[in-house]
């Protein structure tokens, strides 16, 4: 039902122009100019009481006063009369309206009212809007121009397998520019604005429902509803499509920007960052790059693994790339000896034989150079990906051979054959392209884009295996449902550390043994049967940063050590004028290797975030940590923490060798199953230090906080 | 002298070809047609004696035929006739041949030598020789074109302020095609091939003087001088002229690939990487890049800073411009009040005038738009570069006015004007590039390459002040000088860590303080005397591994303490079998927050080179290190320890405050002293760790290994 309403957005068949011009150049008259230009079949009904004809067609009064049913209504009126011509959109049944215009949400509290009674309207007669503050939408294959942007003039857009969906119409507009030189042509052309009712996430997939469609470029200033993207994204992942993405407004400098462009609030860079790479949406980081990535994206082939042969006819171009590949997490792999042998028996003795593969001018006098070589590439097993590099290609070469024998090549083998053509003749390229060879005219932008697929491809298929950490149907074992500790909560929501590791045992956490103790005395005898040596710390829900306080005494080794250490604490809490004192807490002293911290927090647009990241001095000073997610996948936290700077540590560390990774990925697997079951009632939790002991020996966690949701009141 | 022979080869007044073919396709014909044509002016000698004319020209039988002065000689003969070739040439008086011909090092060691002799025959005339194995050279300003490269046909390239020298000629091809695109032209055009003679920093250097040559684009895949690039890039500094470096063999597979394409061993990276640097030339990481940079490094205007301030007409690509520039280090200044009252006088009311200003579609309306609000944005003292940012510029817009009133912006005042245009039109782009504006196409290479080049201009303004750590002719203190040492040495050239650090202490160095003693009894009462905490190590000079085998034992508070550890050490010292030990090194203990390594080794193409890196288990796992050489200043040293991924901690360690920096920065300049001083004496030297205390606190070397270059029997 929803995706009929959007399939009436991009391929309506009926089309009515709400504030009509007969001025082609004006936005009211624009669309009725493309409409035309690019040859629409759909009726187009422009309405505007003062013309008895508009660009040619007859015009109507007031859009009630068309009988035939109307897919899409284009609204370019003035702001203050948006609201009225909706309503009578309604009341005629129009299933879905596009708002150019302006003067709403990016104007401030005053427009973003206003924004609130377009979806009223909307919900009404259920019907979808589009906009307000948007440039439309363009359907290049039915010539369903909706949009006012100058990009359809400037050239004449092509069809094709790319779908262009941006909050910003000039964006979306350089985009289209960046394509008209290239060979791949746009199916879907929409410029969302300020999303009052339909987001980008809807807009994708239903871009992505149509089979000619293979990769959407997005552009993203404020994600507004992320689990639409995450449903796309999850679309275009069973089809084998890809979604693209250029967020802007990722430093501070940038999303006032973009705060000033849209109206939209900022939003904590690194947590969209994590959340597009947890749904599998490709993250670019240029108009040009963006274009550059679609090229290999739009492909139908999946690349195996990260192999990469390079075939090049100049040494130079062949270093280059080669260079560039271990940076692209690609790997030049060393061909088999039958490969070679079957090379050689092609190529001229001076050539190189070894990866990359220098076939130097030899393609001038052997023609068919390339159908006898890319095959026996390409055919080698630990070859994913063909490069195929090309110089200058002058006078004296068979172009249209060198074309056909790549394309065959790409066709007839598993490995993925991509071209770099440099100073390349630019039919040649076009043809490549056309016949479905992602073909670049950069060493830099060839090599980068397979390096993006090859982990797109990576993490796709891994992604499939293993179960993911959480769902959001997970019940809480006995004990561990966070509500039921709301009554030990200060008035912030925060619990003792004591409370909050008493969760955390609930859910089967590796927190380590202790004990909250009156006195000096208790601690003592406590400290003896826990084992020495002991941790003595002040345990009070009112207290966060007891090391500074002086409130935490470590390596505790024997009685005298305990009492002191214990009248100490007890002392200085007095002296602080601490209130609220349950005790000491007594504790076995944690021992590893290396320390983590692991955290979490509530975010009203993306739920619960997990952190994953180097602890003690380093989580703050080297701000070295990943975000995941409650439903990310084994995989996807094992990738995040090899992600971390500090990883090659925890892989060999200087005198123990490996620690135990396999237990800091359970912890955080059983840490997201809490919080995800948790939801918005945990306002945040913080492991640190999380000690990481030898492979084998566990991972223990040192300290700990939760904060609850504070009681409705106090927020 | 040099330079003159060099002058002959970039501009000669005649010109002989030997192995001249009537086939303008043929390598030795290729030449003959370029020179006319490009127009060349000179005198044309081909030399073939099976022809009476070539290419319509007279032909000479040999090169001693012809009577007239000949400034550059063409070899395009078969290897094995080059030799004779040079000699002729010698004897007629010719003062620089091009060998173009193959088969000399790139073969392997039978080659390297041919390549020794055709340095001797140079050398017995006063001859110069490029090549062998390269594509020639080019002047375009002259036309003269003595090369076999098919790029001067595929375009005809254009006069202008470049010069493209690469090492090979399939990559100078690629590097001028590329520019054929854009506005800028090529003066000079050399590939060097495998240079037996004349390397890249000497072609570099003479192609800086031409005073219409503005940057060079080189590509290096081997350095095999780098002195003479050093004086290049001085040379380029003090003319406010610029070095871009394409240096490929970066990875193992890259290096690997340039190895069996120009026969050259592999270097590390990471040591050309740092002299670059320290050079100032400027390193490209592709072509594409290496061209866009020199769009903005041609320029004769330098930044002040790295303030920069947007002004678009599209809020999307302000945002996106705003968001690089932290990553290109590179600051969105917020804009004066009067600045901003200013502009607000000039732009309606719903543009945004916060840094970036988005004057939206007003320039459509406002035809002079830009004269009145770019010179009030130049004009504002913090910022130091103007991006004028334009989105679609499509019907309706006075595109001269807008090139005009950039123009005049740029050239009238203090700040840098840069220009994005995407999807802009070319003319357009083309004019401001002449009109020296650096205009891009593509919003992530024009932040890019400003980012590149307001550090550029910082590095070189910064390198002049503060005086450098050492020169050649700096004279070692009373027992510095290391061949002193050399009796203390084992075989293999270790001196004791004792002995080692009595070197540094002689250079002020300030390591611990501690005596070598024979026995416990000893090692008690130096332990007194020098003051609780102490370590206890072995002394010897052939353990370099003291703490993996037990011979360190640290944080000895007492008698009992330091007696134990010493009876421990020296009993394991011989289970261990270790011959010349010393006895027991007793030094106080190093106390600091951070730890670092600083080392020094000689490399016999560079020199000395010094590291600077993480101490302790870092500099193993991480690798967070920097390079630097005892001629870097001060302000470099500073640099390369802010590059440290450490750093943060250094300026801000958690319960410290900042760390004794200025120390650090004073010891790495005393080392680097004593580094240079000591030459190729001193094959390495190994601090590790240094100690860094609080700031005000100094600095400690905790161990300290130096190893002298062996005898030279023993090497």
């Amino acid at each position: 039902m929803a995706s009929e309403k959007l399939r009436a957005l991009y391929s309506p068949s009926s089309s009515a122009v709400i504030g009509a011009s007969d001025n082609p150049d004006k936005i009211g008259g624009r669309s009725i100019g493309y409409l035309r230009d690019y040859g629409y079949a759909g009726q187009v009904y422009p309405v505007n009481p003062r013309r008895e004809f508009v660009q040619g067609l007859p015009s109507y009064d007031a859009v009630g006063k068309i009988d035939d049913p109307i897919d899409l209504a284009l609204i370019a009126t003035p702001a203050d009369r948006v609201l009225e011509e909706l309503d009578a959109c309604g009341q005629q049944g129009v299933r879905v309206c596009v708002v150019l215009s302006s003067g709403f949400g990016e104007l401030g509290d005053a427009g973003k009212q206003l924004e609130q009674r377009i979806v009223e309207v909307a919900h009404r007669y259920s019907m979808r809007v589009l906009g307000p503050n948007c440039q439309g939408v363009a359907n290049i294959a039915t010539g369903s121009i909706a949009s006012f942007s100058t990009c359809f003039a400037t050239h004449h857009v092509r069809d094709g397998a790319l779908a262009i969906v941006s909050q910003s119409g000039a964006v979306a507009g350089m985009l289209s520019d960046i394509h008209s030189a290239h060979p791949e042509g746009i199916r879907y052309w929409v410029a969302s604005g300020n999303e009052a009712d339909i987001g980008l996430g809807e807009l994708i997939h239903e871009a992505l429902r149509d089979p000619a469609v293979r990769v959407v470029e997005a552009y993203c200033e404020h994600l507004k509803r992320p689990e639409e993207l995450a449903q796309a994204a999850e679309y275009a992942s069973r089809s084998g499509k890809a979604i693209l993405m250029l967020k802007a407004g990722v430093t501070p400098a940038g999303s006032e920007a973009a705060g000033s462009h849209t109206g939209a609030l900022a939003q904590d860079d690194a947590v969209v960052d994590a959340f597009l790479r947890h749904c599998g949406v490709v993250r670019a980081d240029s108009l040009r790059q963006i274009s550059d990535l679609a090229k290999v994206f739009a492909g139908r082939k999946r690349a195996r693994g990260n192999g990469v042969a390079i075939l090049t006819n100049s040494g130079g171009l062949g270093v280059m790339m080669a260079d560039r590949c271990r940076a692209a997490g690609l790997e030049i792999r060393a061909l088999r000896p039958a490969t070679k042998n079957a090379l050689d028996a092609h190529l001229p003795d001076f050539a190189a034989t070894d990866n990359p593969v220098d076939i130097t001018a030899e393609l001038l006098t052997n023609t068919r150079l390339l159908s006898q070589t890319l095959p026996v590439l390409a055919g080698d097993p630990g070859v994913d990906v063909v490069v195929v590099a090309l110089g200058i290609i002058g006078r004296g070469y068979d172009v249209a051979a060198i074309v056909d024998d790549i394309t065959a090549a790409h066709h007839d083998s598993d490995a993925v054959v991509v071209v770099c053509w440099t100073g390349g003749d630019e039919a040649a390229v076009e043809e490549l392209s056309r016949r479905g060879v992602a073909t670049y005219t950069d060493d830099a932008a060839c090599v980068h884009a397979i390096g993006r697929f090859v982990e797109h491809c990576r993490r796709q298929s891994a992604r499939g295996r293993g179960p993911a950490a959480t769902t959001t149907t997970f019940a809480p074992p006995a004990g561990g449902s966070i509500t039921e500790w709301a009554r030990h909560a200060s008035s912030t929501g925060l619990l003792s550390e004591f409370t909050s590791k008493r969760v955390l045992r609930r859910w089967n956490l590796p927190v380590v043994a202790g004990r909250v103790v009156p006195d000096a005395d208790a601690a003592v005898r406590t400290a003896r049967e826990i084992g020495h040596p002991v941790v003595v710390k002040l345990s009070s829900a009112e207290v966060t940063h007891k090391t500074e306080l002086g409130l935490v005494v470590t390596n505790l080794r024997t009685d005298d050590d305990v009492r002191a250490a214990a009248d100490t604490v007890l002392a200085r809490a007095e002296n602080a004028g601490i209130g609220s004192v349950d005790g000491l807490l007594v504790e076995r002293m944690a021992l590893g290797h290396l320390e983590f911290a692991i955290g979490a927090r509530w975010d009203d647009t993306f739920g619960p975030i997990v952190l994953i990241g180097a602890g003690g001095i380093y989580v703050e000073t080297m701000a070295d940590f990943q975000l995941v997610f409650p439903s990310s996948t084994r995989a996807q936290i094992e990738d995040a923490i090899r992600s971390l700077t500090i990883y090659p540590m925890l892989e060999n560390h200087r005198g123990t060798g490996p620690l135990d990774r396999d237990a800091l990925v359970e912890l955080v697997m059983s840490f997201s199953r809490m919080v995800g079951a948790a939801g918005a009632d945990l306002a945040e939790v913080d492991l640190n230090p999380v000690f990481v002991a030898p492979a084998g020996h566990g991972v223990s966690i040192a300290d700990a906080l939760v904060r609850l949701r504070p009681p409705e009141g106090a927020r």
